[in-house]
């Protein structure tokens, strides 16, 4: 039973930690936070130990009534191999105290690749991070991109993709971040750095990406143009993607011709959160014209990549050395189609 | 074992469905569906008989796979009662062919309190829809309204209220409906219906409502005001919300300072469809100045009023005389605090 | 001095009013309206005469004050052509009207080219519309696509076009309509018929498009990638399109860097209505990689086909042979860029 | 001809710098910024002088090609007054340099009033700033407020008020603010701060308020509910309101049923920037019951304090003893019905 920690119980590392307990090989260690809000709270509840990432404000949690078990570095000595879910740069920042503390890690999308050195996601690359220090779980859009592309290469090898992502400009909780009303270039320079960051997983492939943010909480969603090397008919592609694990095939003309409509199908799954793990990708959609193939898919930002940080913490312990068998123990565990 | 068919399985009638399979002493005769999309094909998965509204269609479940079990003719005659959760104005309709059908129903706020001649709070009114043919459960806001209203006449008595509801546009799943940047006076005129509609069950309440839409989908805020017959202090109001049954008092302090973060707050409880059955109150809004009170809480409009729904089937079949033992019932296979 | 008929005064028929009466060679013959709402009104104040659309209703114009001059059938007696701007589908069928009229009509992009069987632009396709009886402005859209894809097909040739639309879900005045918090593949199949649409006006342009919807009311975005015959750097890119009328660039680094930014500027310009008659090419979104052209622009959709109303009267009537002289003068009028 | 030096030329500064431009009294002396961005770019254009707020900044605007003719020290020397509106806290600070510099200053309500020590509105206290140094218009919400309470406590006295007040988001362009989709008491205690604030213009008024946000850019809305002194029909109300100037009746049954179709008229009504200085009232909530009044107004919170800057400019330098005498040289300069 590995033992794992998990510094930053936010958005991420809530996920990261409920999908860790769920595992029949792993089990939470702890979990940090840095104010003892509602989020705390539940994490007690949760029967989660509980560490404060910033030692002076043990106090606060001691008025709230919140039960501290030590600090960050003691919740490191507890385990066997920490997640780490804080803020984009403070991951980076983080990797010396690891370092130091001789323990593994696992960082988030928000990190610089260079800054980890290593990146991972299940499909494309799980053995380069076997047995590795440190790895980087790819951001939420990559992943997504990397959830779809991976299936179609291996089915007819992929010449050129271009994708325009059209991203949600918060999460549902942060509600002091915008746009109310604007559509707004993120970043305004094309190609974006989603192009290149897929590449740290799917080597050498030919991407380039486009990217903005509109005033949405709910999911990313990606519009995808793949020059296919040896042109197939759109329902091979239909029937691979529906084979594929963590990628799920939806209609429009079901009732999915969105994605609050899709959030919607996923309280219906009765999934915890709400969340949706897989890559829904819109079956209309799919279609292949003069050998190019286009599809619209989106992406459940909050929770997407989640599945991949368990998977990543059995490559780094090499616990399995399949990714295949990974991702089917994670899924299972998880409730993933 | 009663068995409850639910006469329209959307946003309401899903819920209810969920919640009527949770309790010991009801089941789901079916449900009914007009349309072969998600709901339906996720009805079927979850075990319920699925019925179709409208008998022409049921070619086109049969073409999208989806087993339908007949009629909702067929669906009355396995029941003992029936729960109507179909779209505003529909419900009063379908009463001639309940009245035909010798069987008791439950319609909802969508439908006018004249129409059926009786409506139901559990709190306010339980005792009135004993042995009831017909009744109906008072809308979303009216049953935000009668939650903290009535502990707080009990406690102090109410000389008069005022209250300003600010409304959710659409429910998430309604992406046609708008308004995407504009605050709507819905109705433009002043008091709106709402305050009528409490009297219904908080017979002789002295209110006046205003009401208007805003861009949002989570919940709707409400702004209360309430000139006090024996003036308290606000500890007092709080330790009595505190202390009622599906109220709950959120800190902004703590993280709970908009609807949204309330709603996050749903997600990590594990609720079903992340519900919050129970009506949130802003502690630090709860304020008395000049023997009036204030304070602001929140409704979520797609689950509040569905435990008050189960408790209405036990009052309709006399299954319980008391309030408060259907009440604890409902709650305690609900999981409401 | 051309009477010019506006049928149908909302948002695209006002605009195209007040762009007619700016014109040296133009005026007003009367607008149509169906409701007497506060347009009306303000019509009336503005001077011009106003019709009814509907004419039983002209009795609700006189219980509301507003003088009103006959019907539309009177409307088009007192004008040498009309511009219909009635909703999408409604267009098309006044066509048989105008033709028992005897009087030439041009018609907006919600109606489809095969209903009036020629569509417009001022620069793809001028001299087309030549004396022709009837023609059609094209979608706010596809006017956006045009106007910067017409330059560089002259600078260097189109070898293939892909473009991702981000539409707005609504005109700013639409309140009915959403979304107010997903985002909608509209439609849900890819190629979308903009492409198809464009090649109305831009003949063998090789072009496929895919298009969404968002929760904003100001603009659409486009993000347009464009394999060139001859390949340019992005700098002659830059130049040509700074100096195309009816295009702008814009810099998101000067603080224009979301749609929101942008109507801001056109508030600054003081256009009337805040309008953006031209297109805003963000500047360091234009890229050449591999000889493929990427850039990203906006369209102020409620405007910026307007202008070519204008050029399109000048061009049945035959008033110009010469399309650069029309548009030079139509922005001369309107203070156009 | 006295000149005005506006210090901060952001939503309310370029707003002020035109208004105080059309006046026959008045002249810009000048106008300052931080960053050589697209508003700078215009107020050179526009004709103003244009000044540095940080120094050290001046080579960036070079580096842009803006002219600069100083500092804002060096603008003060060209001024006979200066009306401040940088951001909210950093006027208090520059009331210090303006000491110094021996010149009188107009503030915004972003400050606060002890700060300032004076507080400014139009119709309630002109007169108190009748040759002051310093004094500060009081905020958009609390100018509506005091716009259309002032003629009703002239009109019939006033016991009590009650103000719900649902506040936009954020302005127009500023993209980086939310809420996105939720629903924010802010502040989360009640009564807030707008009360008082009303209180430092009104003196006496009896007054709560309670505030939120939601996710909207375009205008405020306030929901009001007074207890008069002498209670009086409804039309009297009405009658009163309509022919206070700086207020408009709108009627929800002529098509203003929302904040954006009243945004929608004031495109229509040709004013600079869309702007509305006028509080619009929807007539058909306007009701006395049981002798209170009742009604919903909007507040345009970008232009409605912006009439009261140049009132306020008068009054200080005493260029009018009569405060209706100013309203009505600002209206006619400014259009104002
Ligand atoms: N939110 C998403 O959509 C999303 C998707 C994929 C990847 N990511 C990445 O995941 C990472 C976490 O993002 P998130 O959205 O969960 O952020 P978050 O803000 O929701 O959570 C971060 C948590 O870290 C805590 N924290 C802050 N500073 C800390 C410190 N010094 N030490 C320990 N804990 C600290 C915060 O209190 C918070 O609980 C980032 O790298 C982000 O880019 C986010
Ligand atoms: N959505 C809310 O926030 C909310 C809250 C409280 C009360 N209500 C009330 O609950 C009722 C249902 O509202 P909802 O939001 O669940 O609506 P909904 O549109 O989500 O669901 C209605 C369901 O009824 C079905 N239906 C339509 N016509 C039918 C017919 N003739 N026979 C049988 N089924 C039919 C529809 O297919 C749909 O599945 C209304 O009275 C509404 O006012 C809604
Ligand atoms: N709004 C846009 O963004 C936009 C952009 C480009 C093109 N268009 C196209 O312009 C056309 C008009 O669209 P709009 O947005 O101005 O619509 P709108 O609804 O704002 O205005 C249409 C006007 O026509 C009137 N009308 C309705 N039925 C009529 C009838 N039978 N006879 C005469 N008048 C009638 C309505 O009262 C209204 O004033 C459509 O073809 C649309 O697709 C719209
Ligand atoms: N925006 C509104 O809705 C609104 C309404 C009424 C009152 N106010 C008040 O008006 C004031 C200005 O608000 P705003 O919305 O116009 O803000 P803004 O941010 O739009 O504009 C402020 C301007 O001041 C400049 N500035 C910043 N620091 C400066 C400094 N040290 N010296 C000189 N200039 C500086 C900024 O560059 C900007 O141009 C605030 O007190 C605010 O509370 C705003």
């Amino acid at each position: 039973m590995i033992s794992v920690a998990i510094n930053g119980y936010g958005t991420i590392g809530k996920r990261v930690a409920d999908a860790v307990a769920a595992q029949e090989d792993m089990k939470v260690a702890g979990v940090s936070k840095t104010k003892p809000d509602f989020e705390a709270r539940v994490a007690i509840e949760k029967g989660y130990d509980l560490y404060v990432s910033i030692p002076e404000r043990e106090k606060l949690f001691d008025e709230a009534g919140i039960p501290v078990s030590g600090t960050v570095e003691d919740m490191l000595e507890e385990a066997d191999i920490v997640v780490d879910a804080t803020p984009e740069g403070i991951g980076a920042k983080n990797l010396e105290m690891y370092r130091e503390k001789g323990i593994k890690a696992i960082f988030q999308g928000g990190e610089k690749h260079d800054a980890i050195g290593l990146s991972f996601n299940s499909f494309a690359n799980y053995h380069e991070s076997l047995g590795a220090d440190y790895t980087r779980v790819v951001s939420c859009n990559t992943t997504g991109l990397c959830r779809t592309l991976k299936p179609i290469d291996d089915l007819c090898g992929i010449k050129k993709v271009r994708a325009v992502m059209v991203r949600r400009g918060a999460d549902p909780v942060q509600v002091k971040k915008g746009p109310i009303n604007a559509i707004v270039p993120n970043p305004p320079t094309v190609p974006s750095h989603h192009g290149p960051d897929l590449k740290t997983v799917m080597k050498g492939v030919n991407i380039h990406t486009v990217a903005l943010l509109v005033p949405t909480t709910l999911m990313h969603q990606h519009n995808i143009m793949v020059e296919l090397e040896d042109p197939v008919e759109a329902d091979e592609i239909k029937a691979r993607l529906d084979e594929t694990t963590r990628v799920m095939l939806v209609r429009a003309s079901e009732g999915l011709a969105s994605t609050a409509e899709i959030m919607e199908y996923a309280k219906e799954l009765g999934r915890s959160r709400n969340d949706l793990f897989e890559i829904p990708v819109w079956e209309e959609s799919i279609n292949v014209v003069d050998g190019e193939l286009f599809y619209m898919q989106a992406v459940h930002q909050e929770s997407d990549a989640v599945p991949e940080s368990v998977d990543a913490i059995r490559a780094l312990l090499e616990l399995e050395e399949d990714n295949m068998k990974s991702i089917m123990k994670t899924n299972r565990a998880m409730g993933i189609l």
